[in-house]
């Protein structure tokens, strides 16, 4: 079998920088697309190619010097903090139909985007890929539920394989420090409260190197359509903050909950398709993944002591 | 007030041009889009501009030079046979979405996209836009769906008045001959029997001069979101044939139907909406409508009788 060349887009991101590594491990020929410079440490990994994704003069150069025959999506709009209501996700649905069409014509075989839980409407339950409705509740979610309705009716006729990770939540080294990990770590070396307005509320967290690697085990197995990725573990948010003070050696007093109703009080995957049908199970166990991240965040925090202190 | 530009896109297609006279009707300013050549008989009435609309350069000098203040977004993938199934429909996506954002930067305060009936999923009542559930069965559905449901979020932070109008069946002067109410004349006229597989399947048709004037009404009165162009009344059409036979004074022998089992045996529109909030009534009745339909196809296809006997 030939070799495959994976085109990896958002390659120096949070997520898509822990695809290169399991890639490069299956023997693939990996394309890394950074519209930034990639970090020090991934430089020599793979082949580097810097482009625009909106530009499409720019893409339609870059899959024509590749020719990739697999694709792994992971570019998108992700600023902290406005990512959810940003206009910009309009666009990367545009950017995202014309890069698959430019690797369609170029000979791709198979691809894998990037989803989010968060194209599923409220649920009791943990979400099943097959029967809890969709029902996004911002662009940011709805840009993501129409890219993936979109292609999912292309990709046959298309005659290229898709899949599409529905990503739940997710911590590790390189996340932005703005979010819940971060700021709990840093709650925690700081003996300050942590406001916290809905304690109770389940969400779902695997460490990014196991969704990198899972992405990667979506791409390999060619299992079609959307598949969750999470651990399938509903943990309530005051006990995450109790694991990650126990990581820390000191326990993080929780502010007065907030008194508005949850809107969302499980968010829980099912992860019947990633086991059985990607044959995926992580790495890391949900301890040692947490003390992975809070020992990196810890170390990171005490470099950054002036953000510590702000 | 100021008087409204309005640029319509498809201004030259099927629906398009029955916008043309209800807009100059209103006092607007009339900027009319094509690819393709105008109709001679559209040339003189309103401003017309050539651009190809996934020519994003060229969308952009359009709309920068127009400015206009509405969009009727009328442009889309309509081939017969093929706008189902074809892969362009995902690329009107993306052209749609860079369309409106370059018409919001240009000043754009409202617009109305043109949908479909297809968006809905089966139904046995009449399809209500904020009750019937969203289940396409094509990629062209799927498409339409995702620029609604876009659309949708993006207008408020846009700052776009945004109405979407599902568009039912329609039949009129100029509809491309292939399909069921052209098809019936030429039966009728050349006494052949004629092929129904689902003669029991109920639809709901309206003039394309109507659905012409529901768009540019909706579009005046800024109904917010989805706004079914429909008459509200379920035909079989079994009945359709009756009525286009005797408008032609002879009566159409159906085949043999198929066996299969009919997918959408209604589509029919609940038109509360359409009616209170938009404010709109057709002015044919559908039995003038259909004559018209009718007594044009009869000139068409004796014009054009080598079609006829082919």
């Amino acid at each position: 079998m030939n070799r495959r060349r994976v085109l990896v887009t958002g390659a120096n991101g949070f997520i898509g920088r822990h695809m290169l590594g399991p890639l490069q491990a299956l023997g693939d020929d990996v394309y890394a697309v950074t519209h930034s410079e990639p970090a020090e440490e991934l430089r020599t990994a793979v082949h580097w190619c810097r482009a625009d994704l909106h530009d499409a003069a720019a893409v339609e150069d870059l899959l024509a010097r590749v020719r990739p025959t697999h694709l792994l999506h992971a570019a998108w709009f992700v600023e902290p903090g406005s990512y959810l209501t940003s206009l910009e996700n309009v666009r990367w649905v545009s950017t995202t139909l014309g890069l698959v069409e430019a690797f369609r014509r170029h000979g791709g075989r198979g691809m894998v985007g990037v989803g989010s839980s968060a194209e599923y409407g409220p649920a009791t339950e943990p979400c099943r890929e097959d029967v809890t409705p969709l029902a996004p509740a911002t662009i940011y979610a709805t840009c993501k539920r129409s890219v993936h309705d979109i292609l999912a009716r292309w990709s046959a006729p298309a005659g290229i394989g898709f899949g599409w990770a529905r990503v739940f939540n997710l911590h590790g080294p390189g996340e932005p420090p703005s979010r819940l990990v971060p700021q709990l770590v840093r709650a925690g070396i700081a003996g300050a409260p942590f406001p916290m307005r809905h304690p109770g509320q389940r969400r779902d967290y695997l460490h990014v190197a196991d969704v990198g690697r899972a992405l990667v085990a979506l791409l390999d197995r060619e299992v079609q359509g959307a598949v969750n990725i999470g651990s399938g573990e509903g943990l309530a948010l005051r006990d995450l903050a109790t694991q990650v003070g126990a990581c820390l050696g000191t326990s993080i007093a929780l502010g007065e909950p907030g008194v508005e109703p949850d809107p969302a009080p499980t968010v829980v995957a099912d992860v019947t398709r990633l086991r059985r049908e990607v044959g995926f199970t992580p790495q890391f166990s949900s301890e040692e993944g947490l003390r992975d991240s809070v020992s990196w965040w810890m170390a990171w925090w005490n470099a950054h002591s002036d953000s510590v202190l702000t």
